[in-house]
């Protein structure tokens, strides 16, 4: 993409009233616009970004079987009413409204029951399970306190997945292979290494409910963290958690922490509260056993953007980056080096590299500051001299690293290998 | 896919409050189910045509210099204040809700209003524009009325664009360039020779609006058409479109049609009511023109449903089928005929080919009859006698041509080969 035709350019003031410093950054740079505390567009760059996440969230959840389907946002009001979730006193996000033809309607904040009710037309026996759906879905949720950025909006987008089981022992293995996933896909967004599997509290079936909390500063969570054990124990639970798994509590490093992947596990909970059965072999009508996985697609951005920026701007991995090389041809205004520049642009394109040109007719210092802003992994800088000398300037963003490669060496360096891991 | 995995399956009856044909088949046939009246969850099914359509659309409007965004679905107030659009009386299908920190929030039932602020913080002078933009929108309407399935739906997805512009001949330049990108997306979901760009009541800025219909007796509107001429007239501005056009009212034909498209020119009246200008190149404040540019995408599914289908079951044309190969496999009680048909999914899959794989345990008939419920363009039958002879049935969904095809033939024949166009 030419820099020269991109909707957004970066822009040196974010929002006076916006105090976090993912949305701060991401406003800067042309990544998201906010329309209202919590809520935010996203732009051309941010909706690449957040396709990139996606596309590795649902290649892991495509691998375990899953498969995606859309519920829709509107809530019947009868669904929720059968769980005692429908009234403000137990669930305090609802967004509801009246329709026209009379009657309450609601807001997708989160979609167990309207599954479970979908999901019971398709599971009459147990030859019907497992069954496992997910969805990338906007969550509406109508929060009192929005100061979070987009790690914390007041609409997002969550991809949630549901498994439905014949057995406990079903759910159990499912269970464990969606959290293995989980962890690769945690490691594939860059956040491998200060993600952990975090004990929290359970539902009424578990004693612990596992999280996948990041390190993370901006965080609104708590953990204490075992590193050598590769432990964690989110705060609310960590006396019971200390002695159920022969902790002790000195050893533990406390830190702040953002949770951006849950997986509950319901057992026939939900399904005796709804009514849902299927057959089993033996021909007895029993509950079936479910479980929900869930990762904040819009809060996995915002933590990424916290967590790897510097006092220049984003630092995107090369996973979720929107472009892979920022290619900024300088002096322009000689008719040779743009040519040059201009067909450098085009074969790196052609060889499926994603590149943003900065062709624009601005100054140097311009051109360099809003590249750090935008945090592409590779700036590759043409100019006169680079032209002339036949190598080019390439500065891995992260690390500051300057090389000086030749157009082979280039392409060799950037060429997409087909693999899908990220390797950072 | 295996369709013993697939999640769905056929249904005998779809609910008894739903009316409309394509809600009614694409129910049966497992691609939607309905939440609530005029509102559909997409199964895994539906979602793939759903993606197939949006990929299409996306192309194109990418085609045009559009660049893909997504605006929240939460609405300001005092941005539709600002244009006269907030009350109920001027918008009767507003969705509205009371925010927990107070004042009220509406749900996106259009976005014009907001993405004209939002494009005003990067559109300061004549050198960034033009510029146009579009996203894939669930938008929500509490519509009084919801009885055409999917086609008029109380939430639905609408691809919107709108473009900016400095002056009126760069606008109206742009808007014959979307109306012919228009024509060839209608033209490759298969929808192309009965879709006409129709004459409708226009706004405050031109005479007439341009509408897409296409004839389909499910439709909710109703146009006189020309098929010589290739013109179509909306009921709406019939007497006032024979006389500018010249056309002689007999000469017309009533047909019953559904708009799956339109384009809108503002004019300036929107910059004008926003108070949205830019600086010219000399130097005065002028208003920005806008033009808007929507296609309803489950609208269209719905059109191309109720078009195609026939006492069978739903007919996809190849552009949008879920998959394009419904392989169905008989004798699988036999190994060897199941080992053989397993294999040549997977040489099928693995060369590319979407392909269905009906590998369950069930009767002849009714793998036929569910294969013509769903209405993949091809199937592919294996049994032990084709197997023998070392051929295999091929039958057309929508003509019910039967052909005995070699392996090598079959591949050679669905093969994808990589061009965009839908070649019905």
């Amino acid at each position: 993409m030419r820099q020269s035709q991109l909707f957004t350019k970066t822009r040196k003031e974010a929002p006076s009233d916006e105090v976090s410093k993912n949305a701060q950054l991401l406003i800067r740079a042309g990544y998201v616009h906010k329309e209202m505390a919590g809520v935010y567009d996203l732009l051309p760059l941010g909706l690449r970004v957040i396709e990139k996440i996606k596309g590795i969230v649902r290649e892991e959840m495509n691998r375990v079987g899953g498969q995606e389907l859309l519920m829709s946002s509107l809530q019947r009001k009868e669904l929720w009413e059968q769980t005692d979730r429908w009234s403000d006193e137990t669930v305090d996000v609802w967004f509801k409204s009246e329709l026209a033809v009379g009657g309450e309607v609601g807001f997708g904040w989160s979609h167990e029951e309207p599954i479970m009710d979908m999901m019971q037309q398709y599971v009459a026996s147990y030859k019907d399970l497992p069954a496992s759906v997910y969805q990338f879905q906007t969550k509406l949720r109508n929060e009192l306190r929005a100061k979070s950025g987009i790690m914390r909006g007041r609409e997002f987008i969550m991809k949630d997945m549901y498994s439905l089981h014949a057995t406990e022992e079903d759910l159990n293995e499912y269970y464990e292979k969606v959290k293995q996933a989980y962890l690769v896909i945690f490691k594939r967004l860059g956040l491998g290494a200060d993600t952990y599997v975090t004990f929290a509290s359970g539902g009424a079936f578990t004693k612990f409910s596992h999280e996948f909390q990041t390190v993370c500063d901006a965080g609104e969570d708590v953990l204490y963290v075992h590193r050598g054990k590769n432990i964690a124990v989110n705060e609310e639970v960590l006396d019971e958690a200390v002695k159920e798994l022969g902790l002790e509590k000195d050893q533990l490093e406390k830190v702040k922490s953002a949770e951006i992947g849950n997986i509950f596990n319901f057992g026939t909970d939900k399904a005796a509260q709804m009514g849902i059965t299927f057959a089993s072999k033996e021909g007895s009508k029993d509950p079936v056993f479910l479980a929900s996985y869930g990762i904040g697609i819009t809060r996995a951005l915002g933590v990424i953007v916290e967590k790897f920026a510097d006092e220049k701007g984003i630092v995107w991995p090369e996973s979720v980056a929107p472009f892979t090389v920022h290619l900024v041809g300088l002096n322009s205004d000689d008719d040779a080096v743009r040519d040059y520049t201009d067909g450098l642009y085009t074969t790196l394109t052609e060889e499926g590299v994603e590149v943003l040109y900065d062709d624009r007719d601005a100054r140097t210092g311009e051109k360099f500051a809003d590249s750090d802003l935008i945090g592409i992994p590779y700036r590759v800088v043409v100019s006169k001299k680079t032209q002339e000398e036949g190598r080019f300037e390439v500065v891995t963003r992260k690390t500051g690293e300057v090389r000086f490669l030749t157009e082979e060496e280039l392409l060799n360096d950037f060429m997409p290998t087909g693999t899908e891991e990220d390797n950072d």
